[in-house]
């Protein structure tokens, strides 16, 4: 009784949620102490102290009819006004209100996005690995998910790939940065050449291609790299941000789009996605979230204990002998399976109760993704089981 | 640049929403005393005291980790175990935690429902006049919607028209109870009789139709009129549930989804909306306004304030010569267009800075919907403007 497409999708639903739902009853079973769930990116920091008391003093503060209320789709104004400025003052870009549009996450800002400019078997490219979620959103409006090979071991663009995929359907094109599962960042000189390609491309094709960068990691950066400001770089880009990790805020679904002056029919893409927030039953983005966000643009998150996570597991792993990507920004280690099968990985792995992500829910085989936004002590204890694991893999 | 589909979206932009920028616009121009808008159903009432003291209360006491964390896409169990505890209370109802699914308003769980269960070319009907938005939410799927014809002035449904346009296509029946626009209740009756033609056409058929009851204006009634509870009258019902209207929240954007047992198909359509949650990118009703709502089930809004205005606005037309549907429930007026056109006289109606909506935008000509959602000096004062507008019409 249900759709044909959703059918599909119950049946294969979403492994990284399946295994949330798995690891709690793992922990259940077993206590959570014995379970080392690395499956979902739920941050374990938690929001900075002014995050909750903001939320008190606003609700003390504000007319209660407006602080509740509906207000215009894309949010706020005062709201969009500061983030805008706030954009202004660390990038050196020169948005107004009108280029921020407020969106339930980032999720919901993709959604918004890929609405607004998406038609049937209209294509978007993305570089595998990436968030599986980005097949599902494309599908959502009946577009065609494209993918380019991925480049292990960087994960650098594979250029040749990329500009051979462009065709006269490619509508946009989802770069994830930093990266979600491979914890690597798309670098200054990586966004350039894709600029410099879609700008070609754009040319030849006489067609305009949007860049839509999901940055819900820009702030968990470990290295010192720049994550550069695709806006910067590109015209018809469109940038969707969340707080889900910088403020470890990921229930309240707060986050936003940016879409520059110079993108190609600026006026009409802003206004679908107003128009695309109301009809896809978002609304708006919940209001007293955009208040909060207004208030703490300057909060950050306690990206130490990320990085300390991220070294003591990188270190510790590839101790074991595992061959790991390192991580320089997220909160994702991408692991190379021992065995081609990383399904199968996966599943062994579980008989220790270590929960990981098989890297074929993003697009590449044989490896595995272990988010580490977990509490220090369960990477600690991990470590034996993981030492286990190794000694079964004869590592 | 943006969609096809998006154009004419962006072009023809709700009337409604694009009356809420006019209305600010006019407001800043002649000033907010003087302008009578009643285009938006954005409530004047502000929310129960208790529920920014429960606000702060919850950061003060929850873990701010799962607080502001993901939780399962159909949100908190033990939120949605008091929900269901509630309605049983209410109701006389079973239901527990996996009857109810967390959504963002009732706008995100129509769509949520939608995405569950339609296919291309699927046929969803709904009754004329109807929220303009079902329109939006069945295309977002490429569903077809059907319109059963107006049956002024009581708006009971044509149940003969309606029977007529039920197909082997048929996948849903959206009622809206209390009704926007028209503020009329739908009887116990009405709804047997629907449930009846429904049963039926479901057996000749062969097929599953649901019936979605979009219900955010349940607490909203005025009259000794009980709102009957769907799932009590046909197995296949999905109940839409909004607390925008009865806590005064709609910027906030959560509701549920309730699903009884006996619908078909009950465990695949619950799991299909856990997934359509996540993949539309809501992800999760906003996770604060989750525990809020568990503290607040029985907290109830400012009832009197809006039959305050009811009354005045209903009597006040009346003597004025309009037409008008008297409103049972939510916080609308339905009113006769003293001229055909009922754009034509929401126009007219501007030139004395009365704001409201034309029918046309619910399915129906010849009709206005004015929100009484105002403060009451409002109404009373715009009552003298009303007395213009009926004197220009030879009332």
């Amino acid at each position: 009784m249900i759709s044909k497409k959703m059918e599909g999708l119950v049946k294969g639903s979403s492994v990284i949620r399946a295994m949330f739902e798995e690891g709690k009853a793992l922990a259940k079973k077993y206590g959570k102490e014995n379970v080392f769930d690395f499956s979902l990116g739920n941050p374990n920091v938690p929001a900075p102290k002014s995050v909750n008391e903001s939320i008190k003093r606003i609700v003390d503060e504000e007319d209660s009819v407006i602080l509740h209320g509906y207000m215009s789709n894309a949010g706020y104004e005062d709201v969009r006004l500061a983030i805008a400025q706030s954009l202004n003052k660390r990038f050196g870009t020169a948005f107004s209100e009108k280029n921020i549009i407020m969106t339930v996450g980032a999720a919901g800002g993709l959604n918004v996005a890929l609405k607004s400019i998406l038609d049937p078997q209209d294509e978007v490219i993305v570089f595998a690995p990436y968030f599986g979620e980005y097949k599902n959103y494309v599908s959502n409006f009946d577009g065609k998910l494209v993918e380019v090979n991925p480049n292990p071991p960087t994960f650098e663009p594979d250029y040749k790939d990329f500009e051979s995929k462009i065709s006269a359907k490619t509508k946009a094109v989802i770069i994830n940065n930093p990266n979600n599962p491979t914890g690597i960042i798309y670098k200054k000189e990586w966004i350039e050449k894709l600029a410099s390609i879609l700008n070609k491309k754009q040319q030849e094709l006489n067609t305009c291609i949007y860049l839509i960068s999901d940055e819900p990691y820009r702030e968990l950066v470990f290295k010192d790299v720049e994550v550069p400001y695709l806006t910067k770089y590109y015209a018809n880009t469109i940038v969707g941000y969340s707080y889900s990790k910088s403020l470890s805020l990921p229930g309240e679904r707060i986050g936003y789009l940016v879409v520059p002056d110079e993108a190609d029919s600026f006026e009409e893409l802003t206004a679908a996605m107003g128009v695309a927030t109301r009809i896809l039953g978002f609304v708006n983005a919940p209001s007293l979230q955009q208040k909060l966000i207004k208030n703490c643009l300057n909060e950050k998150t306690d990206i130490e204990a990320y990085n300390k996570n991220r070294i003591k597991l990188y270190e510790g792993l590839k101790a074991l002998g595992f061959e790991c990507v390192e991580p320089e920004g997220a909160f994702y280690l991408f692991m190379k399976s021992p065995e081609e099968d990383d399904k199968e990985f996966v599943k062994v792995a579980k008989e220790y109760n270590i929960l990981m992500v098989p890297a074929s829910s993003f697009g590449v085989k044989g490896y595995v993704r272990i988010a580490y936004c977990v509490a220090y002590d369960t990477i600690e204890r991990s470590l034996s089981q993981f030492a286990k694991l190794a000694k079964r893999y004869n590592l």
